[in-house]
């Protein structure tokens, strides 16, 4: 089936089946067939009940084989056993696609992954596409398709609007519903993809990319599922112009636990989230009231603003609490701009060097509005404008808000906060296409999501790009550190300059071409924390000492470790520099290959202190990867700290993180990189590299 | 005038002057007569103007000398000079309570501060006592007393309820006016107290404590004036069990600035505001919606909970949601309860272990919902417990929530968030006394707010309790540092042993008396950062080498600090432990005497890690300071680190918080306080102690 068949079937079928409607309207198995008939879908409605002649008016077919005409989508309400036989049933009717609302698969987990599985095969096999399980349905509300269960929908009307909603969450579908409602906001689409078992959140979203009802995708998600697929959908969303805002729950680890435990699926780290998120050019907001109130900050705009904000208030208070809120972002609030501070000064308001305009006196007077926000939309100082309207929005949206209907569609993001309590003023800047917000927070929230919201980066992927024919690193095996610190200098990255003795001569001899002082460490690819076991001795001087060590070294590694191969004992340089980092590589179980930065020992664990990007990480994302670790403020010259090669721990970022290129590698590690003093490089020291889990893991 | 007579003509009074009344109802200061009327006031109304014979069908006065009968308050709606005039004629007429609109006093710098002065001194000497300036008036919905000029008494009616709110902001009481009309949430009165130049957030809220139409008291803050006065309140609140609960801005920098450029005040620190509002008893949420919403929760219930919270939802993402929301605020989202489990289990529930109770299913029912929340509210494993509604609330509000009124008033805090817009359902939780939340973050704050709401700590105040007969350190002064180790001594904290030496014999003698190695300093009480200038040096060893090093550090210290006088050098025990902390004392302008714990060094700067408290410290709190910085996780024994003596270093807290004792010192450190192995203690390394600042400072 081609994505628009697929599309017409999934969002605006002809004709549908209701696969065990009830006659009770109040039972959920009731509820659909009165929704549609409610809404106003002009389609053909087949429901299927082998116990009931007629339901709502329309007559009752005992199976879907027993329907006269083909049915573009079927919603199944069945459970347990009977779930199969109706897919089997959709497969010789040929039914487009079936949306499957009960749950019991895999997010039940157990048995459940294996039922799962065959849902998957019957409808592979039989050639219908499938939305669910789990799934409380699709709702189209400018056709009246409402193929859900979803109790919001007794509302007596569904407002229509331009922003689509992809919800892994069935439960918020309705949510988001009521709230769209209550907002004056309509939506064009909303799908719940539950557990994603054919129709992912990637797929879904894809097809409503070439919907033409549709300008914004919202993303309501509790995991990443089919990430390449999610991946493609959203880098082409940036492509054909529509934004993509997500909610992801799983912030704090208990979230992330009950994320788990609710859809049987991996959660992440909130931070591989965030990460997958920004590298697909997915904007991300943290509250709910902003994910429904944000869409108008995207629409029609271009990503990649910069960070500095005006703000305008008709009220002290109100405008104090966006801008205390775009603080606590990091949004950079700026100052009144010298030719706004002129035009207003010409109307007798004097402002003086605040972070905000305060128009409490002038606030009744639309044209000194229309003049100040005109003058910061011109300035170069501002990315974007924050109108904070105070209790004219009660009682004179005509004056307080209509004269903000011109920046509508404005290059810079534009929203408006109303301070007091204005439902018509609400829906006035709603219905105009205005970003109007309830809360100083959600306000906050959307323009920070607004505003870091950047184009996709290079595609995330592993491949085997990087030297196809090296040999591969086997499942369960890992390199020894030598062969480790090949590696990451085969990618470019300066590594301490070693040699692998074998006995205490080599040590000698090998030690007097590096130069003293030297490291000895256990060369051995099955010992992974040398240092625990007294098999790394560092600072040695002279022959005699190397010769000692050698030995120590070897028994303890061989009393600690007996079991371990060992290949011998690497005899290092001593790099010294200004600063450490430890660079991390990992195919992340949720969002693939990616690249951690931190400081490296208990300070990047007790801080939660670093920074991650998916694999390749770019120069630009390199440096900003530095930026983000704030322990490394002495490495970036803080309070005179002496500034380390910050470029080159960048382009070594750059390189390690070309390992997405070694599908073979699961896991690596540099630790510590040496950073020396600004262009004089940085320096490997030891490093991990680590295959695929094997088996017995 | 005594406290029920003030309170009498402040919020309900009998007979009311306008001044400055307009007959233009559409102009500001026609506004209160309007309001006045529409809302019932059943006391006389007096507009002065002498411009006007009649407003709003009554007759008018020239000034407030020619009313013929007494005048309780007085809202005064004139600005420049004729301020200070009519504040004149108040004082002639015997005004009880004068409130003043007018900005450009405090709030506005430079000379407002004279103006403000001279108000306060007209106030003073006739027995006027002023509300504002920069006031937006005073509201008593009961009684019908809007004396405000503020545009939201444009309300047809205004609901009437048993919070109070004292705003800093005048703007904000129209907003919340507004927004507890939509959540059906009235007042009992709201003030706004402008500059507080006489009547301060202390005094008024303390005259709401006596009033029987309030229970709960609302702050909304930009700085903390009369800090003494705010303290008693808070404190006689807990007396009188009414909870106060604030939003304050100024959680950012940029917030900071602006309340600033906003107040004419200090905004001072979140960090100081926040140990202020702890230590005397006052919740604090960080959401606006936060605090409109959260009286019910803190309502009939006594301060310290437990941090252990239950969720119980009808839908899955909604609970989801608030269970993130709370994590993130580092509660603790329990599982359920064996108990509660096992009553589901009869239902024929499962709950797995998850940290959720999941009703979806059975969400209909309310005798389960009902024994459900029974069972948690009675589990020991519980604080407080959380209902999450989905859909039913929407249409079924009868079904939904009416069963949750049980729970008003219940010892464990329980709240209610509505995961769909459903107003019905908010009206009627509202309405029954129950806390009732709109968006998981509200709910997540309040929550937080109320869990961590506590009893006020010991009063903390300087005074001149510890050694008042010694000598007093001078304004511009600083004690050098043996006498400031001297002084942590007799406070009760270990110090090194060490010596003064006036020459390079002495020097030796004293390094033989403490033994090697020693630390070398420079004596002065006027160079402050020692090690800068080459004017310290640890590990000395031998009698050469302490000699050579006294004449090395006396001719640094001449050459980089040629003017200061030095009074030798001294001679230290070198003292090691297992880490070392950062002790600071201040008398902060905005909150008193605090004291700050942290690592540290420029880790304390880049992480903002460090602990704040109110002094005097009780050892609990100073336990609670140590647990706070996460850098000191080594010395909590993280990772199999050597556990520092944790008590002894609770104990100095406490000892170098009763500098508070000391009116005289205004600053105070010691910087490294080494923390010995567990059951070792600590010793105070080097200090630093300072004297109120100097005239020229």
């Amino acid at each position: 089936m081609n994505a628009g068949n697929l599309a017409r079937a999934l969002f605006a079928p002809d004709s549908v089946a209701l696969v065990g409607a009830s006659a009770d309207a109040a039972k959920p198995g009731g509820r659909p067939l009165r929704y549609l008939q409610r809404h106003g879908f002009k389609g053909r409605i087949f429901p299927i009940n082998p116990r009931v002649d007629r339901i709502g008016g329309l007559t009752c077919h005992a199976n879907l084989r027993s329907v006269p005409e083909p049915i573009d989508h079927a919603f199944i309400m069945l459970s347990g056993d009977a779930v199969m036989t109706a897919l089997h049933d959709c497969a010789e009717a040929g039914v487009a696609c079936a949306t499957i609302l009960a749950g019991g698969f895999a997010e039940a987990g157990g048995a459940g992954h294996g039922r799962q599985a065959e849902l998957l095969r019957i409808a592979a096999e039989g050639g219908v596409r499938l939305l669910g399980p789990n799934s409380i349905g699709m709702i189209n509300p400018a056709a009246g398709a409402t193929l859900s269960a979803n109790a919001m929908l007794d509302l007596p009307e569904l407002s229509t609007g331009r922003t689509a909603v992809v919800s892994q969450s069935g439960s918020m579908v309705g949510a988001l519903l009521s709230h769209g409602e209550a907002r004056h906001v309509g939506f064009s689409k909303l799908v719940s993809v539950g557990n994603e078992a054919d129709l992912s959140v990637g797929e879904v979203g894809d097809l409503l990319l070439d919907d033409d009802a549709t300008d914004v995708i919202l993303l309501f998600l509790e995991t990443i599922r089919k990430r390449e697929m999610f991946a493609a959908f959203a880098r082409r969303a940036h492509q054909v112009g529509k934004p993509v805002i997500a909610y992801k729950l799983g912030r704090s680890s208990v979230g992330q636990e009950l994320a788990r435990s609710h859809t049987g699926a991996i959660a992440g780290t909130d931070q591989a989230v965030a990460a997958f998120l920004a590298h697909n050019g997915i904007a991300r907001v943290d509250t709910i009231d902003g994910l429904i109130e944000a869409p108008r900050l995207f629409s029609d705009r271009a990503p990649g603003h910069g960070n500095r904000v005006a703000v305008v208030s008709t009220t002290g208070g109100g405008g104090a609490m966006v801008v205390d809120n775009l603080g606590l972002r990091g949004i950079d609030v700026v100052r009144v701009p010298a030719p706004v501070r002129e035009q207003l000064a010409n109307h007798g308001i004097g402002t003086d060097d605040a972070r905000m305009i305060d128009l409490t006196m002038a606030g009744a007077r639309p044209e000194i509005v229309r003049e100040t926000i005109t003058g910061l939309m011109a300035a170069e100082q501002t990315d974007a404008v924050i109108m904070v309207v105070g209790s004219s929005a009660k009682f004179h949206p005509e004056l307080a808000v209509e004269p903000l209907f011109h920046w509508r569609g404005a290059a810079k993001p534009f929203a408006v906060f109303l301070a007091p309590d204005a439902d018509a003023s609400l829906a006035r800047l709603a219905k105009a296409g205005i970003a109007v917000f309830r809360t100083p927070e959600a306000c906050a929230d959307a323009m920070h999501a607004a505003l870091a919201w950047r184009a996709p980066g290079q595609a995330s992927k592993i491949s085997d790009a990087v030297a196809p024919d090296r040999p591969r690193l086997a499942a369960g095996h890992a390199l020894n550190e030598r062969d480790a610190l090949a590696l990451f200098a085969a990618l470019g990255i300066e590594t301490a300059r070693s040699g692998l003795a074998e006995n205490t001569e080599q040590a000698r001899n090998i030690a007097k071409q590096i130069g003293a002082p030297v490291v000895l460490k256990i060369a051995s690819a099955e010992i992974l924390h040398k240092s625990d076991i007294g098999a790394v001795r560092v600072g040695l001087e002279n022959a005699d000492d190397i010769t000692a060590v050698f030995n120590e070294i070897v028994s303890n590694a061989k009393a600690m470790a007996p079991t371990a191969h060992i290949d011998g004992v690497l005899v290092q340089e001593m790099a010294a520099g200004v600063g450490q980092v430890l660079l991390g590589y990992k195919i992340d179980p949720l969002v693939g290959p990616s690249v951690v930065l931190g400081v490296g020992g208990v300070l990047t664990e007790i801080y939660r202190d670093s920074a991650l990007r998916l694999a390749p990480v770019g120069y630009d994302d390199a440096m900003a990867m530095i930026e983000e670790v704030r322990g490394l403020a002495p490495l970036r010259g803080y309070r005179g700290a002496k500034r380390g090669d910050l470029p080159c721990l960048a382009r070594a970022i750059v390189n390690f993180s070309e390992l997405a290129g070694r599908r073979d590698i699961h896991e690596a590690e540099i630790n510590p990189l040496i950073v020396r003093e600004d262009g004089r490089g940085i320096v490997a020291v030891d490093g991990l590299v680590l295959g695929a889990p094997g088996s017995s893991a």
